[in-house]
């Protein structure tokens, strides 16, 4: 049983990534939008492909529903059956994902060697994703990002460096 | 309270996405990585900067330390008391925080109009971060990344499409 901490005890912080976890907090959702992803839609296929209890499955796909990452469809009646389809909103998060694989892969990596490996087309190569400025193209890193307005705690305290960027 | 599953409940699917969510799960220790990347590093900054519970911190801190993201080393004694450093794994962390923030501005904007943007130095733009190959640099999307071998439940299903890349 996973625990759920109300969204509201983090509200006064504003941080886009605090509302983001929100969303990828849960392991088995992570699977289930990265099997999405490959193209499962039915719910007997993610109970397959998963080895996830169909009670668990159940709740997951509620919940991606109710947040707008995938939709419900039915394509039976008599039982009713549903498909469930990432998305706008569900698909784009194919980013975050990808830098969360590449960034388990170097720190994380699972044992097994058929494990499942991301494999950029265009270039023939395991993609190593990183993340570049949407904007210009060009590659974010500590050192090129700067935020503003700055941390207030950082900003008054002795340690300031005087440095633009993010710290060391 | 957060509740925590037992990473090996997921152990059999061997995803490396899966292992990473186990450190960005919570909330909190995104927000902790997210301040000690603008360069906070005492306990009492932390709470300041987060108006979080000092218990909670604690465990946070804890959970960092153990799983490598950060180190303690003391500054002061008699009370001693400690720095919190990213190591280069915690550091490693930056593209999945960057993206996921970025994916946080376009879906889950905060309301408040004073928050913290991340700003790209080279261009002066703020950084809508995408994912980019690390081999070649190109751009990454669901259309030109190939999982090698196929998930079995797709393999096999009649939905299959004939496609090379990720779904629709």
């Amino acid at each position: 049983m996973m625990g759920v901490v109300p969204r509201t005890s983090l509200s006064h912080l504003e941080c886009s990534v605090a509302n983001t976890v929100d969303i990828v907090r849960d392991s088995w959702t992570v699977l289930i939008l990265r099997d999405a992803l490959q193209g499962i839609r039915r719910f007997d296929q993610f109970v397959e492909s998963l080895a996830i209890a169909r009670n668990t499955l159940a709740s997951r796909l509620e919940r991606l529903v109710e947040t707008g990452l995938m939709t419900a469809q039915p394509y039976q009646d008599n039982p009713v059956r549903y498909e469930y389809r990432l998305t706008d909103k569900g698909k784009d998060l194919f980013d975050v994902l990808m830098t969360l694989w590449s960034y388990g892969e170097r720190w994380n990596p699972p044992n097994s060697p058929d494990r499942q490996r991301a494999i950029h087309i265009d270039c023939g190569h395991e993609a190593d994703t990183v993340a570049h400025c949407g904007h210009c193209g060009g590659r974010v890193t500590r050192r090129n990002i700067r935020i503003e307005p700055p941390n207030e705690v950082i900003a008054r305290s002795e340690a300031v460096t005087g440095t633009a960027s993010l710290s060391d």
